[in-house]
């Protein structure tokens, strides 16, 4: 059965369940939204939060990437998102949850519409604001992945796991104009990330793939 | 066995796993860090993210705070901080994430010190920055929590979940000089706050009852 899924197209959020669903062979049903529509009184009904992904599973509403990765992972276990052993798991849990919280909310269209309209900050700034998280969490994650002995042809092993879901939206968008993160200071994330970006799963999950992108005024949310 | 936890009493990301073993009756065998630690080549070798908790459980590592409860939900089972049912799962998981990825990574230290140092954003202003962010989150966690049948005595149901792990490090926090949140705005928020400050688990994790508290200059991380 299809699932229903909340969408923007350039959400990173949304980016990262749109490949869990693909690597699970789930069909989706999409719903695009635009970005000013996640404001809207109807959308703040169904979502308090403001954002996407939703995702409706039958008589379920899930929100937040990373809870409905683990509700996918509970409902629709092969192929599997998270490794068996539970030190493994938490590895990638680990791995996702530093993309989740230590450099993606610093760069969402809200942090950095404050940034430009409470603080004056300028457009080179903020892209400098943006290069800086990222740099900060590549440099991390490169040292995690580059130590570990589990780290293989993915960020855990030789298949796809929850992890590789939430590192190649973020490098995706570190090479947004103004960001332009180089990549080659971070080899092993450049080398997972074009292992991922071949597979159709995560091709066909791609901003440009999805309904509505290019279209003014989308390409600057601010 | 106790397991190692290395802490820092301010940190709100390591209050939640004091929480969490607290309530899972995990003998805690803590290695107390001042701020400063965390940066340290040698702390940096054990985790490249530069931040607590880490938690050493025999032979395994572990970081970031959700993977680790995580982990605890399934290497020790019981009293459970998720409940059965997926969705229910998935709610608890999603209210947790809502403050990991979208109050408390604007707040943190680091974030504070690039707004003051590169923006040269005044004291107050920092103040308002976060308070901000704690009321656009606080504002969609009230009406999440005030409109769901899932809410009970706790985030969810009767009993504490990994979501009151999250919620009461936040709330503490939304408290400190110069942010200071008005918690009669969120009246869920705040009976839920008291009805788990009640609890010696979570009283026991506040930071005031972690070694270190009160030295200079800790009360100001700036």
């Amino acid at each position: 059965m299809a699932v229903k899924l909340y969408d923007f197209h350039s959400s990173s959020t949304a980016f990262r369940v749109r490949i869990a669903l693909n690597i699970k062979g789930v069909e989706i049903e999409q719903v695009p939204l635009e970005i000013g529509d996640m404001e809207k009184p109807d959308f703040r009904e169904l979502n308090p939060q403001a954002n996407v992904p939703v995702l409706i599973d039958g008589g379920v509403e899930l929100i937040q990437s990373m809870a409905i990765i683990e509700y996918l992972e509970e409902t629709r276990p092969e192929p599997p998102l998270l490794p068996k052993n539970l030190d493994e798991r938490a590895r990638v849990r680990a791995l996702s949850l530093w993309i989740a919280c230590e450099i993606q909310p610093l760069n969402t269209v809200r942090t950095l519409r404050y940034l430009k309209e409470r603080f004056e900050v300028s457009e080179m700034d903020l892209g400098n604001w943006q290069l800086h998280w990222c740099a900060v969490g590549f440099d991390a994650l490169e040292q995690q992945l580059a130590q570990s002995s589990y780290t293989g042809k993915f960020c855990h092993g030789e298949l796809p796991t929850m992890a590789d879901c939430f590192l190649v939206p973020q490098i995706y968008n570190s090479q947004r104009p103004l960001v332009g993160a180089d990549l080659t200071k971070w080899p092993t994330l450049a080398r997972i990330y074009e292992t991922c970006m071949a597979l159709p799963e995560f091709e066909r999950a791609l901003p440009q793939n999805q309904p509505g992108f290019g279209d003014a005024p989308m390409s600057s949310p601010l």
